[in-house]
């Protein structure tokens, strides 16, 4: 009876999130930077990078999925990608990060999940990989899975994502928008009391600057004191870690994923992935001691893909003059703000485990906030 | 003739700078974060930690100077403290970071000054080390210096910073109020196109929280797009980085350094150390290629230091546990942004090098954004 | 009918095996480096430690098996042992590396396997911890899983390994002597082109230098210029990597485990994991491009334990000072020598994967060259 | 009378270091690894490399010097080369680290001296860098660094070592044979407790591994068990670190600088100086508490060259794909290891500071050794 009404609450809710108007930030007039969004304010703006979620949504205790970003169209182990990893806080179990930083690539497509389903997703990625055509010789695969923990909405421990699941959010993977909040990897997941989830966001440097695109993906599932462009909103709800003045659970993560089709080799992704970290902490994160904060960089640039069974032993490489990486770091660090806040702009109120509730972003409160503060355009 | 047009023209500026009221950020109502200041919103809150300047202003070309800061009042290099780096941006040429990494401990005070006279600032660390009581012996000084590059306004190359300088820095170092802006390291700094210089702040735990004290000291000298308290006002001004969306100046560099009582080994500190970097990030610093930011972080706990000759093999150690670092961190972070700000606060119009004019932050404009955002309280 | 040949001559290749002596290097009069080795010459010397193995050869291609090493025999989430992870090559799929450089510590026993079954141990190490009594209300496990490459000789695209056997592995789990050679993940590993796979030793220092304890397991899977104590066996018998001037196969990859009950905190365990790289190269390894070479070295010490749920906010810890560790890494490079010299004396002749032929290593050949070079006690 | 003494012993030591054959150990049929050294088995091997020393032998108590290696006869400023820095022990106060890791280049020749004179090397490398035709507009110099303590012989705190002494070995620097031993930097050095100093090695690849030069110069001031080619010479002779079980003095330093015509960028530079470590290790280094061990690694593959102020916004470069890479390794490890036995050969008994008297390694105790081993072809 409990179960029967705690679904008839999740439908009422979903209605609800369906009634809610599904706009992003940007569309109340929030202009968070000084930069201008590529077309689909969106990861996938920066050409060739899909995105693929499997959202598990099931009785009253399954709340969690998948996300799959894939870094180009053809066979990522054959064709890798120039890619680096930060380590903002390394309390979490993102997989494959000692092989992107020692070969400085990536040859897998990223996917985000659960705690305790990074296993599944890490078999799911060798089975892609294997499954590819071209890779019938191959008998190593350095599968990239990030996490965050669900397990206030979810019931972590079932373990409920599955291969096929994996696989699915992989097969789903396509271009254009893309959808946030409360899908795949960001099903169950809460960011500053809120109901986080996937959030995305992209800049298109002026062709002045390079001309070049920068893409951003979050999971959101962290603390802090949240700020929306500025404006302490967190602070004026009352509504932040420590605010009781008592060590509250101020813990949970943030994926991160930064795709961008300028020249960058491995060294340079690196410092573009530091920089992402700083886009967090403008959102109010703190990055506390139990957040797993990771941020995964990558280039797109045709030339410097790295083949697996390279025809010549020396590579011909174009990469960016250190001199000219400024302008890219400072959107990925404005990327990454708008897509945590996108995240928390599209999460919708949830229920889950154990009868547990988080409520959206109360958006109508906040609008009023960031009008009260002439924040709003 | 010019130049004693110059020097006439720097007395004015001073006299101006007297005239203006030497308020800091937060007694025009800007109250940055959600912690509780300690007495004098400063470094030297940790007790024991005593920062001291020398400030080289002369002629029309030499504009910098060093800053001290002491760990505590008794042998530093007998009685050595934990401590950590955490390099944001290496482009820069701090003295002595990889022995505080590999041994977890700081053995000189920090001096802080120019690019081109880190080398004189070393020389002056040993110099004090060796002739300090009790160091009869050694014959090993891991002298730790931090600079940033002030020759927009100074005549760098002349390296002007004297080891005289550097020792009377030292023994300048005192507790209490620490003078901030256009001092000791900070003479001849620029920050977000503004004149910078030296800023300090500190936060002081609840009991509940630990009851620690964070206290931070920067030397600003970088770019961006500058927020106070969160509101925009490099971009309401038109005064940031790429505004003309061209690749125009915008590197520098920061210095930041963090000193807690909490007993934090060097792992933690190196996590605090990298929070202090999202301080920098929410003022609207982006970590530009050209700036070097490193954070320095400290521990002023007395059962951690550790002894050069140690009459014990193994040390007595109260080290906090990993669960109750967070509000540490949230602190570091708050800290650092007030000390940014507070360093734009208490920098004034200087002109030096080649007559070139570094114009102090507007005051009075700031104050009226921020009141039209009603951030002021 | 092929198969059936197979079999039999694996058959005949075990019986062999049985047949020849199972002496140890040490046995033959190799004496290894300049300290003494612990009672049984085995990572089991350190106190508490416990191996187990679960070896797989079945059929004609399944040469597998999974590892474990337990750092204490009580829950080991609930009570974490201090813990560092050197990375020397990162061409490898180490799981949880992360957090055990983040937070310092290891809270799950270390599981070693072949490439592909990474995921299975994490999730069987997950079903572990959660089994485990007083776990009951965890929700985040960093399973801490090892491997190196055995597609040579076994079906690695098979992933043979299951959740079952490797929570046999940790069942298995005992003090005393280790069993070596083509055993758990080891089954079918190759070193210096001869069978290599699990391999252990110690050291016990003397009272004067503390009395410690270091001991050392490996699963080897490496090239390079195989040397013995010294002895250039590899050049001698023309078997070593670019022997022909071409580039041949040099990779695979060393998983180090390193265990001491010196109170080392997780800074000075991250030291002792770099010199056990040391050890690796003297036998000639080269941490080739290919080879995914990592140490994992941590502490039984009881007082640095780090509780989960700590009672106290502030740890009461003794950690050996930094003078006082030179002994200690010293044993570290003589016991990961010896026991990569172990795993090649304990290796066999394998047959398996497309019938694949690895030899042991000729011991009388190399006996006899030690003996030429009077490198025999 | 004293001094008159000692002037006259060192007069009669250096005699007898003339009398002695000047050769080195692959003269004496001593041939370290498998690979072939090229001409002058230096690191000046390496095309367009030079160095130079200034040796300070000055009354009884001077006893240091510089070396500098400077990566190419044009403006290195202007000119950078790709660079990496692998932090073995971090007990050291190497200059410049942070920038050459950042930016993945190196703009100043490498200067080698004395642990308290490293700030005055950094002052002559940045007088030399200002002076150089086409600087005039530079304000910032990385000056790099590197130290090992001489104080068992050297008056150390005198720091003897003056600008013009560096910009002496900086104008010294010339390809071709490099002395080695009590020269230079390693005027004073102390190495597995004989005289060490100065020494090099290098190794040519064939054309089927690429042709390549790699080439390294040690300066050699540490301890551990001496091995030469593989034997235990510090056992035999019973002179090695705790061979009487107590903590004696078993630190000291080495600086290492590999350089390569290997078209590495700075993530391959990294990797290849980690090899170096373990070249260290073949010697019987144990890299002790106190040993603050760095390489430094650079190419000079003139494509990979990073102009100061670039024309282009994108370099045009051509790196070695990872595959390739594994043979350098491996010549890395080998000139490493000959250039640290080389320093032990060249190195003749010094008496300096205080009387103290440091002995060169016995050669003819050494070769009979070796003989007995059959270990010389």
């Amino acid at each position: 009876m409990q179960k029967c009404f705690s679904l008839f609450f999740i439908f009422i809710l979903s209605l609800s999130a369906l009634a809610q108007n599904q706009k992003r930030a940007r569309d109340y007039g929030i202009k968070i930077g000084v930069m201008a969004p590529g077309k689909f304010n969106s990861i996938t703006d920066v050409s060739g990078v899909t995105v693929g979620h499997t959202t598990l949504i099931k009785g009253d205790s399954v709340r969690t999925g998948a996300t799959a970003i894939i870094p180009h169209s053809g066979n990522v182990f054959q064709q890798k990608v120039p890619a680096a990893v930060f380590v903002a806080n390394g309390f979490g179990k993102l997989a494959g990060s000692t092989q992107i930083m020692e070969l400085g690539n990536l040859e897998t497509p990223i996917v985000l999940t659960n705690t305790m389903n990074v296993a599944t997703a890490m078999d799911a990625l060798i089975t892609y990989s294997l499954a590819q055509s071209g890779n019938e010789n191959i008998r190593s695969v350095n599968a990239v899975v990030g996490e965050t923990n669900d397990s206030f909405l979810n019931d972590i421990k079932g373990r409920h994502v599955s291969t096929a699941d994996v696989l699915q959010a992989l097969a789903n993977a396509k271009n254009g928008i893309v959808e946030e909040g409360n899908v795949g990897a960001g099903t169950g997941t809460i960011c500053f009391s809120y109901k986080g989830g996937i959030g995305t966001s992209s800049r298109k440097l002026p062709k002045s600057l390079g001309g070049y695109t920068i893409g951003v993906l979050v999971q959101t599932n962290f603390g802090g004191v949240l700020q929306i462009n500025g404006v302490n909103i967190g602070k004026e709800l009352g509504k932040f870690d420590f605010s009781n003045q008592l060590l509250n659970n101020v813990d949970g993560s943030c994926m991160i994923i930064v795709a961008t089709d300028a020249p960058l080799d491995s060294r340079n992704l690196e410092r573009l992935a530091k920089r992402a970290f700083l886009g967090l902490g403008k959102t109010g994160g703190i990055a506390s001691n139990g957040s797993g904060d990771y941020v995964i960089a990558f280039s797109t640039a045709e030339n410097l893909r790295v083949a697996h069974s390279p025809k010549e032993k020396v590579n011909q490489n174009n990469t960016l003059h250190n001199d000219y990486t400024s302008p890219i770091f400072m959107a990925a660090i404005e990327a990454t703000e708008e897509a945590i806040i996108n995240s928390l702009f599209a999460g919708k109120n949830m229920q889950g485990y154990k009868g547990n509730v988080v409520e959206g972003l109360p958006i109508e409160k906040v609008l009023s906030i960031l009008k009260k503060h002439n924040n709003i355009n």
